[in-house]
């Protein structure tokens, strides 16, 4: 038995209770032989209380002080898992960020990790302690400041620990079963996933699927750590993420076709009307864009109008990051060249992910049959090499998924695999 | 213009307007040409919180554990503090006590301070930042962990750091405006000090009164840094503690005859009753109470009484170790041979502090005179060269307070210094 790593996250230990709970379930853990290392989150809402304070006394609080604030979270729980777990009768150690060796860069709030030296945690587990780390924080290399690691940072915590101590499986315990096949709320019907591969859930990471983050996914497949997301509410099997297909009992788990149905409705679309169709058009306008520092989705460029030598591009953002965006054109509209600026926040977005799609002709069509099926109305698309995704209203999204979801044979309902005529995709 | 280190408790800094409030304070000193550090405690309560926590999920929680829980606090107070300082237009940077190079033993929750290397403070205050340190934390020299130092601990932060940054003085900034010549909740007319010594103001601190404890005066007395007491709600001048008398404005501050009048209802008194009257006795008293980790205070032998050859020791010790020395007493019972123990937590200490006693001939008479006067009756006595104790009934002390504080003029309308009559003491 190896090197386990958990990673509870701040709805799993809410209150004492909760703490309470995880702490005999990593016992557990620890009885069946494992060597076990714990990376945990703040209590439920206590980061936004922290952050709450925070506005109080500034309203612009400074980068590495908000770090050095919203970090004591993760020590409060860790401490407190700690307690817990001794007080079953086990030996345990809470570690900082800094002290279990997460070296990071020094961009506070957001910080990326870029080596973990884990010595101390090693040392810990090899004196039979269980080792608690606490999450989304470490230390810059440069100047040895606290720094965060942003949203989705614990889980990135434990799958770079995991990596740095060769761990057998990454455990990322979470209040949902698992990955499903699309969003519960909106689909009934959707399976839990039993196993996807590290490309198919980046996918499904960038598409809008809020349980893992793309950060912590593409780190875990740089590394080949297989992550197994669960709930720790229950005792059920999980979502395994991994290169290879696991074995369940006797049958092993067979890649699927479709993966999943992801969609993301916090995405604006901008339009810049009355383009020239000349060279470097295009340049200008994403030049000015990634001057802004924004990152784009999607983007698109209509026909050009024969008459008027004039055309429009689209592109796709985070609504956040919208009124940046019109600022920086409008700033440069000479330098660019174009009539108008359209904003549209009333947007989704709709991604079919499966690696099976390479291989199998007939996937796209049936994707827009489905769509058509329920008079969804097709804004923008895109596509990768196992991905499609569009851009619909968002008011039609909810219909959108459920019928892509049902015509793919994604249904809990449904065992039948899909059969795709048509050619290619 | 020198280095000042300003210490500000939890009452100080308990909401986000107090900590406003004492930004501005700090940016004050930092305006008037001072380099800065900032030692603070947790905000208000929330030391009292994280403890209620570790005991919904531990009824004894570890001693490492509960440190890394409790260092918390501080964590949240400094980086709000340094953001509100920010948030006025000036740097500041914050630091756990471990971050500052305060570097303790390894006994958990009351650590001590064996080194401070505060080499990344003096390189933060040297930049022109302010500083903020964490108070009540530092981290084990032998083991890197984090510990605090017990209570009262961010005075002995601040202290410490003063030391070794050679600080001009030590600011404790608190909820009362200085010591005063008796505790002001009992005595109406007590006066604020102006200036006392470390002498006094240590017999002072192990005689009750509560405003600074004994280690951190010790601490400043050894390495000879000035503190002053004040408050952080008002502009006065507070008190000075030092070695040598202060000057204010063209006049010297005298050292006074008499320093103060302390009191405290926190010790209870056992008495052993029966004891041979033969060498040795004493010290299997003395041995069992030291092998039980037991502090004592004072101790009388009553005189031995002729026609039994037996003899009563009373001693006196904080309530919260009673069960433990009668429990010590009692399984040693036959050890030691004694008829019966008697156990009285309703008595109170009276301590007259003041180095003018050593010259000043029928202190102790006076003393003795004003209780007499306030008809209360003398249980125990105990002296040092600079102090006078009596232990009495507990519900006698606010009496006794007042008419000794009376009779050595230190009421605020009494101007007059008194003239001892009589020979010595």
């Amino acid at each position: 038995m190896g090197l386990v790593v958990q990673k509870y996250g701040g709805s799993s230990v809410a209150d004492a209770e909760g703490i309470k709970r995880v702490a005999k379930r990593i016992v557990e853990a620890k009885k069946n032989g494992h060597q076990v290392v714990v990376v945990v989150s703040a209590m439920g809402d206590t980061t936004d209380e922290l952050i709450d304070l925070a506005e109080q006394v500034s309203p612009m609080p400074a980068g590495r002080e908000f770090d050095m604030l919203l970090t004591a979270g993760e020590r409060i729980s860790m401490a407190l898992l700690a307690m817990a777990i001794k007080n079953l009768g086990h030996e345990a150690q809470s570690f900082t960020g800094s002290q279990a060796g997460v070296i990071t860069d020094s961009v506070h709030n957001k910080a990326r990790i870029i080596d973990v030296t884990p010595g101390r945690i090693q040392d810990s587990v090899d004196q039979g302690n269980i080792a608690i780390v606490a999450g989304f924080q470490g230390v810059s290399q440069d100047k040895k400041d606290i720094t965060t690691l942003g949203r989705g940072g614990s889980d990135t915590t434990a799958v770079a620990l995991a990596a740095a101590l060769n761990a057998e499986v990454c455990e990322i315990y979470t209040d949902v079963d698992g990955v499903f096949t699309a969003d519960p709320r909106v689909v009934k019907k959707a399976k839990k996933i039993d196993w996807i591969s590290f490309e198919d859930m980046l996918e499904l990471a960038s598409s809008g699927s809020k349980v893992l983050l793309h950060r912590c996914v593409e780190y875990a497949r740089r590394y080949n750590i297989p992550i197994h997301v669960r709930s720790s509410f229950s005792g059920l099997q999980g979502t395994w993420v991994s290169s290879e297909p696991i074995e369940q009992g006797d049958k092993k788990v067979e890649q699927a076709i479709i993966s999943g149905v992801a969609h993301d409705t916090s995405e604006a679309k901008v339009t810049v009307v009355g383009v020239p169709d000349k060279p470097g058009e295009a340049a200008a306008i994403f030049r000015t864009i990634a001057d802004a520092e924004i990152n784009i989705d999607m983007v698109v460029q209509n026909v050009s109008a024969a008459s008027t030598g004039l055309t429009d591009i689209s592109f796709t953002l985070p609504k956040t990051e919208g009124r940046k965006a019109i600022d920086a054109l409008e700033r440069n509209k000479s330098g660019i060249g174009f009539d108008s600026l359209r904003y549209d926040d009333q947007i989704g977005k709709i991604s079919l992910v499966g690696a099976g799609m390479k291989t199998n002709p007939g996937v796209t069509a049936a994707f827009f049959e489905a769509l058509s099926g329920a008079s969804v109305n097709i804004e923008l698309i895109s596509t990768s090499e196992i991905r499609i995704s569009v851009v619909t209203r968002a008011d039609d999204v909810p219909e959108a998924v459920r019928a892509v979801h049902t015509a793919f044979g994604l249904d809990s309902d449904s065992d039948e695999a899909v059969v795709y005529g048509g050619t290619g995709r």
